[in-house]
């Protein structure tokens, strides 16, 4: 078994901690000494040796993973000349752990995510790559805790009697779904046939290039210029060249929407994808104070649900609900309610060409 | 015409702006780009030569005092040996004027109060010192503009027909007042013959410490060793000797209320005393988004009503009515209406040994 973690994205959400030089998976965001990439890496430790790790990361942050995950070989780092969605990712660290070893199962996981339950997600991850082994291709179905309108859903179909080596359901997939409005989002919890999709997928590497053959020949083409070239002295310049003209498609909306044999296996382990800084309140506990502190130290006085990341003392008075966010060069303090208007304020930094800020 | 600005005090409500090393009157409190004894020494500019200013500090910032008025001569700068409230410190300052000038004439103010209309107030200032020389204790009595409970009041009397320089009517007081309660101070604002009192005296140095001599005998006759002592080689000595045991007692109960022929002249000149963080708001005018920026770089989404100083970029999301107070080791947010409470996070910091945030 293989593991590829996809470190992409930018991660502005979590700006002013996420950064442009310093994105949210290469950041300590939960204030557990470790970054998300970092913490995604432990997650594997006891399923994947080091030797069997690799992560997808675009150029600019290939020193940021050498330097965070020390333990990863040159190889086992693959870059992307650029960005082009997860579909293309998926498909390069394919073409790498196909080249390495014919039968490769791999999981492709985020960097940034946070699953507090490892043991958990270990069991559900084990029997994704069973069923992946036996010819499957597995995505990890979140249990939805409410009727969230912000991410994609995955409509399970009928058990699979397969042998899983843990007691874990494992279903056919009916359909993906795109993000719902909140009727819709309460009827899919209502039913409690429905999961998040978290974009956790595990497969046999023939198995997803050949789906990628399939339906996206323009992608397969590229990837397979790039394996022919693997070996020999032109394989960088094959991979830039492929690249260039490589085409920007989703692993859902390219690949697993549309494939044969798609199972799902519940995920019920506390997983949070940190896609804002309210989102954060639920992956650390409550203090005493019931604030939530990711980290700083802090001294409150009729203050409570508040969320603090800080590098200084914080003292609250009177405050309740904040999103309280203080790095070096930059504060941000916005009532949680409205926290998705993260993206508005880097835009606006951006518009004003505020590099440094960004 | 003299002035002796008075520098002692430690101004806690102003934390972590204002520090155990460095207190309110020694910053910038409202980013003019002076601080406040700064500011109360420009103010004077036009009234008294650098030459006839004198300051009234504690041993330990002496030396923020001749860095911050370098004008000043170094036996302008009086210091006291501990904090023994205003009596003394306002006998202290007479000792050496009048040691200085028999005839002195001296406006004693208070280092830390912004007062934006320098021209109303000097002209205030002007017949003080007229009204002082035809024999007064002059108090200026802020023209009050809503009914505070945090300070004392002046209850004026009959007009004197005194011959002053401008044209600002002089008034008798009946009656110093202590700080009323809600009722009593809208009762003194509908009335319309009440004054803050802001702790501004003018008067000659010798009617002063004749007032001290009959009011405050302890307080005069150490006093009076100080100033028998003052040119000769024990002038240190006896007046640390003095100070030990010099009693702690405020002007305006100590000899204020008690005293003979006290005038009042009212001052509406924007007076404010910055006692908190929000009475600063009024002192700093609204920028287009409806909050307050005494320092810093601010970006704002639907979010008004907050006072903001920062050493670093801010930007808030949906918060309103807050201080935001951010130093390079330290950050307070507070909402603006409990903002009389930072004196308990210096409480719990002092009772915590946490000096270094003091």
């Amino acid at each position: 078994m293989y593991a590829a973690i996809l470190a992409g994205g930018s991660g502005t959400r979590l700006w002013p901690r996420s950064r442009k030089k310093q994105p949210k998976q290469f950041a300590d965001i939960t204030g557990s000494g470790r970054t998300l990439i970092q913490a995604t890496a432990d997650r594997l430790q006891g399923l994947v040796s080091d030797d069997e790790l690799y992560v997808v990361v675009g150029e600019t942050f290939a020193q940021l993973a050498y330097d965070q995950l020390p333990n990863l070989a040159k190889h086992q780092i693959i870059i992307e000349p650029s960005g082009r969605n997860t579909a293309p990712a998926i498909g390069l660290a394919c073409v790498h752990l196909y080249h390495r070893d014919p039968d490769a199962v791999v999981a492709f996981l985020p960097a940034d995510h946070v699953i507090p339950d490892t043991e958990t997600f270990c069991a559900a991850l084990r029997s994704a790559v069973d069923a992946a082994q036996a010819g499957h291709l597995v995505t990890l179905g979140i249990t939805p805790t409410f009727a969230h309108t912000g991410y994609g859903y995955i409509k399970r179909g009928e058990a699979l009697p397969l042998e899983t080596s843990e007691t874990q359901p494992m279903y056919s997939v009916e359909r993906f779904l795109e993000k719902p409005n909140l009727a819709t989002a309460e009827s899919f919890l209502a039913d409690g046939g429905y999961y998040w999709n978290g974009g956790i997928f595990i497969s046999r590497a023939d198995q997803m290039l050949a789906e990628i053959q399939r339906q996206l020949p323009e992608v397969y083409s590229r990837l397979a210029q790039i394996l022919a070239a693997l070996d020999g002295q032109d394989a960088a310049s094959t991979l830039a060249e492929a690249w260039q003209t490589m085409p920007d498609v989703s692993i859902d909306y390219g690949v697993m929407e549309g494939a044969r044999q798609v199972a799902v296996t519940p995920l019920d382990a506390g997983w949070n994808d940190v896609g804002s800084w309210d989102a954060l309140a639920s992956v650390i506990p409550l203090n005493e104070d019931q604030n939530c502190i990711a980290q700083g130290e802090t001294l409150t006085i009729n203050s409570q649900g508040n969320i603090i990341y800080s590098e200084r003392f914080v003292a609250l008075i009177g405050v309740h609900d904040l999103a309280i966010i203080d790095t070096g060069d930059a504060l941000l303090i916005g009532h949680k309610s409205e926290m998705q208007k993260v993206k508005n304020v880097v835009e606006q930094l951006r518009s004003q060409g505020r590099n440094e800020l960004l």
